[in-house]
């Protein structure tokens, strides 16, 4: 995997630069879509020249990188969170409402949507998420067999393996639901969907 | 919505035709996305000249919109045949191992997932989508509801519409999941799956 981060004589300019070009990449690959977005355009919404680019990101390739690596630093202080709650696995439970309908809104869902369908065709893209996911789905793994060790659950591999996959599966698929029905009632599905993560949390 | 179903003389020919673009249309399309894949290509794929194409679809769009079409007549067929079911909820659960190993395999997910990302930017897309959502899920309801009432159940709208909402984004869930985890512990996962649309149907 190519490295994402390149070498500047000025980091903390460089990381602007690079946030900028985060940002408009987030837009462009919104509108257009992974194929559709070229570099060109890119810079351009950054509002640098088309070479300019090139000093922060090789390629859209590793645009999606930086993006997927920012995605794996938002789980990891979900999870450093949870560690530090009295119970997390009552703690997941009671964020179910907030959670839910921060996974409904399109701020974050489209890109991971559009990253995933070009994941589905690009073996770099696809080499760069499940490394991401392993990391990710690892934390995840680490923090609910502490969790329900003290629960005196059980935490063997089929057991743990079988809740990380159906946990992520739920968030995951509500991007997707959310394509297909916006108008769904937020309330009826957060009432259920609590229900679902207290019977897999506590069994 | 344009229709379509375009007239012909020999709807038999005409139907067989039409399906080859679709196949060919679906290699494309999992392969460049919906975006990368031209309708020249798809013509070429299908082993057709480029203007005869548009005698069977006017645009990727209608290409697009045959699928989801497709797609709606499969869950139909599920749903008959779950209505027939002495049990259909119980049916729904013995079902879990096949189902999800279904919805794990690429031939199932990577189309609805590039359609997906696609309906999350074109406008014309999300429109055939949420129109097909609107009737499957409308379908699953109504099994549901009648299925539920012969348990004495609660089938209040609440009820229904968060129990169809999480059923649907569990299922539409496995396909990004495995995208990110293709190695993924399918038994476990099932193992899990089984008791959530257990819990889930039954209360």
């Amino acid at each position: 995997m190519s490295t994402v981060e390149k070498r500047h004589s000025d980091p903390e300019r460089a990381q602007t630069r690079r946030q900028q070009v985060l940002d408009a990449a987030e837009t462009c690959f919104r509108r257009s879509g992974f194929h559709g977005a070229s570099m060109a355009e890119i810079s351009k919404a950054a509002g640098m020249s088309a070479g300019h680019i090139y000093n922060y990101f090789d390629s859209k390739d590793a645009i999606i990188a930086a993006f997927v690596e920012q995605n794996v630093e938002r789980v990891t202080a979900i999870m450093r969170n949870l560690e530090q709650q009295e119970d997390p696995l009552q703690a997941i439970v009671d964020d179910t409402a907030r959670s839910v309908r921060e996974h409904l809104e399109r701020d974050t869902w489209a890109l991971p949507l559009e990253i995933s369908a070009e994941a589905a065709r690009n073996p770099t893209i696809a080499a760069v998420v499940r490394d991401a996911d392993a990391r990710s789905r690892g934390q995840l793994r680490a923090m609910l067999k502490t969790a329900r060790e003290r629960h005196h659950l059980p935490v063997d591999d089929f057991a743990l393996d079988g809740l990380v996959e159906l946990v992520i599966t739920l968030y995951q698929g509500l991007g997707v639901r959310v394509v297909h029905h916006p108008d769904l009632d937020a309330e009826a599905l957060i009432a259920r969907f609590r229900a679902t993560l207290k019977a897999l949390l506590f069994s």
